[in-house]
């Protein structure tokens, strides 16, 4: 592409915008709507107020022609948003609820205004008219789809202008990067299977967050030829600020961005993740919107549109407006403060990366090559290999391997259930069940799937248990309910199933006085099923509880009587990180169902040395726990 | 930090330069050297022409002052500079190398302009006077130390200007980005135990490059309170373009500035990256150069300075010089075309974002926690997991465990030599040297290094060959030769003892008539050794030699005979992938040394595959060595 032609600075504005009050003929009185006039009457006030205006070139709005409005929605869907009936305007408030569509009689009249606005904005900085340009138009386009109108959306303002550009200008390929707080799924459906125009959107999803279909998932890519031409990065909730988007641009939006190369940018710019956004509940601040428009505006030799979407807070958008329109014109945009982006948005980023490696070499990290890939003989999953590692290592430690008498648990469990000699005659048994331990790992190399086998390490937490066990000469019976899924099989019902198996033919059927049950990881849930199930007759012998656990707490079923919570609140030894939200939040200390909660501190990586650090606590308790029975 | 004044942009220009030719009294007329006056006459010529000058607001040089020199350089330093000798002046051209350093009568004044001119261009930005600068300004000054001249350089310009504008403005933390081509050492070392200043620089490194010290390598990151405030991105060698320097500007210089948040950006604006560049075998292009001035720009409110360091062509350094200037006036980057960073440039910046992780949180991967951090019972290697693994299997398989007479042998290589039954009495006999096989994974998430351990298996490569052998009915000794590391132990060393000691004592000895070795991975160069060690006996049984590789194409050595290399190359098959750089050169095709080469074509990630893909053209190969031999 070659760059736009060079303007004269000194004779017109180089920066065009769109701003129009005819599209405010559609409003309603009913009530107050959340899509309402103010929203860009605000934003051009404040405009002006920041002395921007007269450095912006009007650009003359106009209705989308039908042909034009044709090349993204269907004939069906013209006639419908032409021929609105009064019964439906009458119906207005009935028949879409709230938050959706309201309609009057001017808003076929707003609406194609609103679309030949973004369509005249895009139309000049593709052509040379100018480098840059605004809309301030309404109502918004991105979750109209094709054939419907939705979410307050009548025509998909940015696709028609996308479809027109490509088809009267030299200007081709098109990033379309859309920070609305809500998917914009008609967006993304209008280039489905269109590799020509680049879609990536960053917004909340799940929780019915609105749209609230799978649709803005981050595995919902584009189909076809446009098959990762979509790329969705899907916050699991609210509470999402400047660090978490600019990690998002950082990590996929503008590595993808490079890659792909467009001529033109085209911002969807709802500003309701803004802060004090009604709907959002995001936090972005007027300076992370400029910072976000400054990294696209480095994009495309400069040819970027910032076409406005939704947004709520007529205050957050005028402000966010002002801010974005001052880098537009070339202003750096304003400091931050240092930052760094919350876990949650990290983990999305990260799976998002993953998941767009397959076809964005730019991102990281990759995914593995799925195992069906190679010839079955020629592969083993590291799960069996540590099978055999953990049989041969308890059978050294002079442990016997205890029959599992169903094809089920023989098959999922195998190998895995061991006991110390003696345990049927033995007073005091520790019933311990954990996981494999975590590997800590890395890669060998960007490029490759290779783990580093120099650098991996199994943590077997289980050890100092068995060591202690051993030690202190009490009876110990070790299960591996090591990780999740086996196909075919649902493992919660089965992981409740051997122990219960366990429990009553190797612990009840023997002599034990004192019993100890210990969980690690994944495991900790399992026991307090265990106890419930077995409350009556366990309640004589139990003596104490000791779990430990990284990521969730385990919780007493609210099944749990009285009784049962008050005797776990006493019995019991929760280890946890003193990081844990649940901790810093006090809720896991305050509620018997939590148990008795110990903080464990801990600066290296959540769940490595969460056993080695609580070892000494988890023996002292123990110890108590065996005392006062004694006493 | 507050913006900056804002300033009536009619009145003056806000983006600052200094330029006076004062500073080109420093020259050198013995000889062309690469640091001439030049570089800033054409620089100021292309400005000119550009039309830029009269953008920008001149900014008067003056000589720095001796207090300001000070604050970065010791006592000594000042007067060696100032106290230029007759006769150093004289031997110049021998006392210096052509590629280090020249003085004249004027080298201590032009000097001290030059740093002077740097304090002036940062100061006008740290107090607001203009929002941005550029000094175009000679000598350079990044390699200078404290103590020493070195490099072209007398004083250290941006760091003197540096501690000039933490002394007397309110701009303290400062961000300092060097491009030039070769490590910024006396920058640097300027703020090795400093937190106040973030010194990031991108630089070939290694094979003697300038300056050739350990000091720029990524485990360089400064020390005491500075540690991890310098980030060094060394290219392990040429031949790094745009795609190249954006990659490492988007995972690390952006990322980790954000974290820092500068109130000032200063580059060290060498230009020896760019394209045709006599000294740096790089291929920046100014449009490149404009990307990285676009994202610094965005950090810091925009308060950007470009000191000009290296750079020896002239009309690269004038190019890339207008096409930042751009930039820095607010001007949009030129487009560029789709990229993705080289293989080598993605896997130095994954490492040094590996290592910079420890310290700065907005860079991934992480590092793994040091296995010695951990209580030592707790852990086990995945290579002590692995080698039991393998020692059952291979049992299960009616293999033989091989005794090792030697403690070293037996306490590297125990368990992990096996041979099939009869061994000693089979006619054709396969002699098989491998390691682990890779494993395929991923971590679990991008917070910590734990393994997800369901998406993660073993590629049992050498199962196929076990397998065919048994079919065959031919003798198999297979050994494990494991990774590398084994402390205090030579690995070479021992890897050739024990292939010697297997030799002798299992095959020499036997009654095999057919011999064939099969080396994979990094067993394979081993194989070579092996056979130049035994070749007298060896001959007449060796019908065969295969070897699977795909980093390193294992290489005869050079003492080998023409006879040897002869008869390797008749008498071999080396799997190669298709895509290696040997093979995609030809140079592994045309060469005896490397064998009879198969390139194998595959898709997925470079080892994974390797094995399963070539085991047809491997049984093929080995059935008609055997046919050879017989008929």
């Amino acid at each position: 592409m070659a760059q736009p032609n060079a303007l004269n600075d000194d004779v017109l504005p180089s920066v065009g915008v769109v701003y129009n009050t005819e599209v405010n003929s559609h409003f309603i009185t009913v009530d107050t709507h959340y899509e309402c006039p103010e929203r860009i009457l605000r934003t051009w006030e404040l405009l002006t107020e920041a002395d921007l205006v007269p450095k912006l070139r009007k650009i003359p709005i106009r209705p989308a022609h039908k042909e034009e409005i044709l090349l993204v929605h269907g004939e069906d869907h013209w006639e419908a948003t032409q021929s609105i009936k009064e019964a439906d305007i009458e119906g207005t408030a009935d028949y879409y609820n709230r938050l959706s569509l309201y309609i009057n009689h001017d808003t076929p009249d707003a609406a194609l205004l609103s679309c030949g606005g973004a369509i005249e904005a895009c139309k000049a900085v593709a052509t040379g008219t100018v480098k840059r340009a605004i809309a301030v138009i309404r109502p918004p386009g991105h979750h109209a789809e094709p054939d419907q109108s939705m979410g307050f959306c009548f025509f998909n303002n940015v696709a028609v202008a996308t479809r027109v550009v490509q088809q009267q200008t030299d200007v081709k390929r098109i990033l379309i990067l859309d920070w609305d707080v809500h998917h914009g799924n008609g967006t993304q459906k209008a280039f489905e299977d269109d590799p020509s125009v680049l879609y990536i959107s960053i917004h909340r999803f799940g929780d019915e967050f609105y749209p609230g279909t799978p649709y803005g998932g981050m595995r919902s890519t584009g189909e076809g030829e446009g098959k990762f031409y979509s790329v969705n990065i899907p916050w699991p909730g609210g509470g999402m600020g400047d660090a978490e988007y600019l990690h998002a641009f950082q990590n996929i939006v503008m590595p993808i961005a490079m890659e792909f190369s467009p001529h033109m940018v085209i911002i969807s710019a709802g500003f309701d993740a803004a802060v004090n956004d009604p709907l959002g509940g995001c936090n972005v601040t007027p300076t992370g919107y400029a910072h976000m428009t400054h990294m696209l505006a480095g994009l495309a030799g400069g040819r970027l549109v910032v076409v406005l979407e939704g947004g709520y807070n007529v205050d957050s958008i005028a402000k966010s407006m002002v801010a974005v329109t001052r880098v537009v014109l070339g202003e750096a945009p304003p400091e931050l403060e240092p930052m760094v982006a919350n876990e949650e948005a990290t983990e999305t980023v990260w799976l998002v990366a993953k998941w767009q490696s397959k076809f964005w070499k730019s991102v990281k990290p990759q995914e593995v090559i799925p195992r069906e890939d190679f010839d079955p003989e020629s592969t083993v999953t590291i799960t069996d290999i540590l099978k055999q590692y953990r049989y041969n290592y308890l059978c050294t430690q002079g442990m016997l391997l205890v029959p599992l008498l169903d094809d089920k648990m023989e098959s999922r469990y195998g190998t895995q259930v061991m006991c110390s000699k003696n345990l049927l005659v033995q007073k005091t048994v520790i019933f311990f069940m954990h996981e494999f331990g975590n590997i800590q790992s890395e890669l060998q190399s960007a490029l490759t799937c290779d783990l580093n086998i120099e650098r991996t390490y199994l943590i077997e937490s289980s050890r100092a248990i068995i060591n202690w066990a051993k030690e202190e000469g009490y009876g110990l019976l070790d299960v591996n309910l090591f990780p999740k899924f086996v196909s075919g099989i649902k493992p919660s019902k089965l992981t409740k199933d051997i122990l219960v198996y366990l429990y009553d033919n190797y612990i009840q059927l023997s002599d034990v006085e004192n019993l100890i049950l210990i969980g690690h990881g994944g495991a900790c849930q399992a026991i307090l099923g265990l106890i419930l199930e077995r409350w009556p007759v366990m309640e004589g012998t139990l003596r104490g509880v000791v779990n430990v656990s990284w990521l969730n707490i385990p919780t007493m079923s609210a099944d749990a009587s009285d009784e049962q919570l008050k005797w776990y609140k006493q019995h019991s030894l929760v280890a946890v990180p003193s990081s844990h939200p649940l901790v810093l939040s006090g809720k896991a200390l305050k509620k018997k169902k939590f148990g008795k909660i110990l903080p464990v501190d801990h600066t290296e990586s959540r769940s490595a040395k969460l056993m080695e650090t609580a070892m000494p606590n988890i023996k002292d308790f123990i110890a108590d726990m065996l005392d006062k029975k004694i006493s």
